[in-house]
């Protein structure tokens, strides 16, 4: 039978403790082991092989919560992942042992009105890696559906398959922000986020992108990776106008689409004052929760607001910006880890410190 | 010559002195002679009949600016009316003297981009009627392009025409929004631009709308117009929660585009508050300047922010629901005032005071 | 417990035995036992109580075929249906036995890239009731996902409900030609799917429809429905201008959307040549496989021409339409039939004859 | 002044008699004096450099005919153009005497419906250079709108000017079938337009783009200027099955959009049928009038066609992919030509011709 060579698999995994990385507490990461579920006719199971580390892992690893979502039993962290095939079920066809996958993490409902309009980014039942009380994917093998398993084109890398996830919330506000070759950009922080956002809008075809921060290395970081103007702002709430002057020079040209990738009160009213009338400011994010901004001034030159939330469909695409080349995501991993409780302890450090560090990556 | 009957029209108006009311300082509205402008070949002369008062009317006479605006000069107030036609110029084919028509108050300049693109409400040269430094139409009679001024059907009375102003801003907020029979809509604000919006959203198919305000009056008049429910609030923020929960409860469904008519920090945190994952909270009213709302809890359910301004290629529409009765306008219309120094001062004051006046309108 | 009522009803149905109508050869339908599914966790069981009769169930009967679609085994027909709920899934949430609900008939694969993106009926795996080899539902009763069973609204009957499937057909087509207040509409055949995309069209808010047909019969039916004009014309091809002018005169105003629920060389020359220009032609009809039609000059204009294929999503708003009171589809049901061997024979002959005959339902 | 120059130059250019090629019968152009129009004080004064031949040229010099439009005055051929601004209206605030601009041939009226929505490529009232009996562009100097004369960047020549006019049809033809990095492309034809629509298409971000012609010559221009593949076919109907299927090879992967650059029975039906379900085709050539294809089967997968006349909005993309080196249309320009009677004749030759001629350049 075709399958001999899975059985064969199976049983020198059956002898193969599974060790994931759990948060059991606040600020406590261990590395303990992690039962498979059974494999279901429709899933594969996968061999983790480059999992990165994302601010949302750090967030719920210092406060045990993130947004809305609270962490109150262990839970295995990480979502931006890659692996391999180990193990496919049944009805699994497009898939064999062996292949190189990304993973998107998100597993919805399709029951549900968004999931059947086209949004399932949106369903209430999402069952989302390393989202309370799901676990995540920073383990030795995940088993996860087929579909949201995404094959490597040769050329990708597994750590590239892995920052997959993060490109993808730049790919989606791209989409949602209706991004093509007339649309001059603004980036307001150059932050993970904000890079990703820049590189997609980029890949979208956008003619001309400014980027604005805060720190100057961030900026030089941004230049480097294909910004064709940047702007050092300061976070203060009165410089809101001069900031619009500086950034409408740095431009040169009206802006149509504004990215709030820091999300506080500073960067969207800058972005909310900045954007021309008839633009889009897409809110990216989380800084501030509620927000004092000039809204009506902007809602009054028809400058719209939209929402982001993660992401959809997004993996096809970024592998072929990846496989293409119109996106290089590897610049933005500067530090490597493997997969030791140390390890996953400094490495999480480092995340969390910032500095130089934009993509923290584990290869296990 | 086929244009004899309008010559002999020309001699009897060259006779008259047009007359117009004259916003000439702080509070002070001065009927006065008004010269009009020659006519162009693609202009027509039209003699007002119905001209309502407008809450930027009364701003300006009150304060002598609204938004960005400021009046320097005298200038003839009103925008909102109809006419009928007395002469029309060389060019112009689909109008002839003694049609009845309601005008579209603002001249775009169909040379920049906005106006090229099909969004000529952002134009930057727009010419408004009383929108400083241009006049307004509160007078015997005016200047207007011929494809600004819309024949009116023949059940449709000039007030309605008239009325074609206010509605149409219901119009282009609903079409901004996007309504249709799958639509669920709450409207914030019970004053005339949220009566003219709940009737538009009715209008384009809403199945369900629920209308809210401070007070009783205003949501009785709103029922009596056709809201499927009210609820009122009080304008305190501590009560943001539990009128999210009257409002779901009155609605009971999910609440797919909120129209924020008031635009107060109250309003507008309870329409984002609201709104269901991806719907639209659109803002059309603008009682507060910088809000301070949860901008980023709702972008994060992807709801968007739609601004609103002014309208485009609206009459045609208005005059069609008016004609098949799909919206009544004529509820509205509360006071009537002829065109005297006295009663047009009564008039304004009337507006201003607001309370059970909804729409005051003058009959020339 | 709340399930006892249903064991005792499980019990009772393990003693019945399951009848459906089965297509087992070219014209020949025989009522036999049809063995249920097992039910899954998010299923439930349907004892049906109303199924209409298609067109395409009696091509099947007439031709064992249907598009690219061959009927090879004995196949239970039917796929217009509503019924009451026998039990439901251990998953079920949001219906319980007792409850009345009409029934989507296609079940999707949820891992396409189609069902993915919100366009599920273009799903390739799609098993859709009584399209070979998947059996139909006019049976005592079936199993099906209870997503795809939806409540019927007190005031809304059995039957109507299972107009919803023609229903949706009709309002497909409208949201994929973005019908709304603004467009003007012609539909080519006054047939069961002319009438219900002229029904839906207006539930859209369409202003004015004209609906065209060789038979003076049906657009009296048509006219009795809600058209706003009729215009009778030919088979001939050589009347397509004469006819285009007659239809314009009907209409008396720009068409914005042409519906074709014809299908033929004719009925879609004659669309394509009266829509204006940017205005849509929905190709909803299938008379001809290959067509001879003016094509360019058409997409000269910027006629575009839009394809339809079933439908998505449209059981909620079909069933928001007849509880409204916006659409009626009771005058449509023109014959009803028992679900006896005899009945079935003389329902599907009816049903073939045409004539008088628009939907012919069975009461089970 | 400023202007002091300019009337230095209007005296200068009073003396000078205007020539300019007319179309003065069947296959007989004649240079000959073309007295300008005064101008307004919106309009320019332009100095012809580049004009390029279009097939719509050559056709009305062999029929006198194009479409509906029939040539029944001598008129002045010629609408692909850049030149020299020499005078500017008293109104216009953009250009000034010395900038080098590209011409966008159509004036619309701006007061119709299309206009005013946005769509004024469908005005019927439109005058465009050399479409009867509206004046072309072949000549020293013409006088035109300001507003459609776009300032060239600097890096950009004259000559790519006058290509930004076959440029836009690409243009439009990408915008309206909405390709982006996820469009999978297909063009049917490898002659100029289809080259153009091909480049277009790529700097929309299309991925993969397949072209298909009989020509072996343009095969190769095509695979020169970046298709990914090429599909050499038949002219016979016969082979429409076959050529489906080497082009689903040649592509590797699903088609969204067909461009069917040639418009005949054979074109189409393949396009028709090689096209994704979802998809779109979009008829951009114009070879049959009548056409015989299989449109139902296309309908019923949801293949939308979709029509393209002119362009609108487009010269400044062009302008910006020029620009930015995104799109090269030099390789384009396979012949020059002086403007002496001779050359112009042996110019419209060549063109008509074919063979390796593909853009066709006047250099005056």
């Amino acid at each position: 039978m075709g399958k001999g060579g899975m059985s064969h698999g199976e049983n020198k995994d059956a002898e193969e403790v599974n060790m994931a990385a759990w948060l059991v507490g606040l600020n406590t990461l261990k590395i303990q082991p992690f039962e498979l579920p059974s494999l279901g006719s429709y899933d594969v199971r996968v061999r983790m092989k480059a999992v990165g580390i994302c601010g949302s892992d750090v967030h719920y690893l210092k406060t045990l919560r993130c947004a809305d979502f609270v962490v109150k039993d262990p839970m295995v962290i990480g979502h931006e992942c890659a692996g391999i095939i180990e193990e496919v079920g049944s009805e699994v066809k497009n898939l064999v042992p062996g292949d190189r996958v990304a993973l998107e993490p998100g597993i919805s409902c399709w029951r549900c009105d968004h999931c059947k309009g086209g949004r399932y980014n949106l369903c209430p039942e999402m069952k989302f890696f390393a989202t309370p009380p799901v676990h995540g994917s920073l383990a030795n093998q995940v088993v996860h559906p087929a579909d949201l398993c995404f094959k490597l084109p040769d050329n990708v890398s597994l750590e590239e398959g892995a920052m997959c996830e993060p490109l993808s919330v730049g790919v989606h506000a791209c989409r949602r922000a209706n991004i093509g070759p007339e649309t001059n950009v603004l980036v307001m922080g150059a932050g993970p986020i904000g890079l990703v956002t820049m590189l997609a809008a980029r890949a979208f075809g956008a003619p001309r992108i400014v980027i604005v921060d805060v720190d100057d290395y961030r900026l030089s970081v941004a230049k480097e990776l294909g910004a064709d103007n940047t702007v050092k702002v300061s976070t203060s709430m009165q410089d809101v106008a001069e900031d619009v002057e500086k950034i409408q020079k740095a431009m040169g040209s009206g802006i149509d689409v504004s990215f709030d990738c820091a999300g506080f009160n500073k960067t969207m009213s800058t972005a909310l004052s900045v954007t021309s009338p008839g633009g889009k400011v897409c809110l990216v994010g989380m800084g501030h929760n509620e927000m004092t901004v000039p809204l009506t001034p902007a809602a009054a030159r028809e400058v719209d607001v939209i929402g982001v939330f993660r992401y959809k469909n997004t993996w096809p695409l970024c592998l072929e910006f990846l496989r293409s080349g119109k996106i290089d995501v590897k610049p933005l991993i500067t530090h490597r880890f493997g997969f030791s409780q140390e390890e996953v302890e400094e490495a999480f450090e480092t995340s969390a410190h910032g500095g130089s560090a934009i993509k923290v990556m584990f290869n296990l």
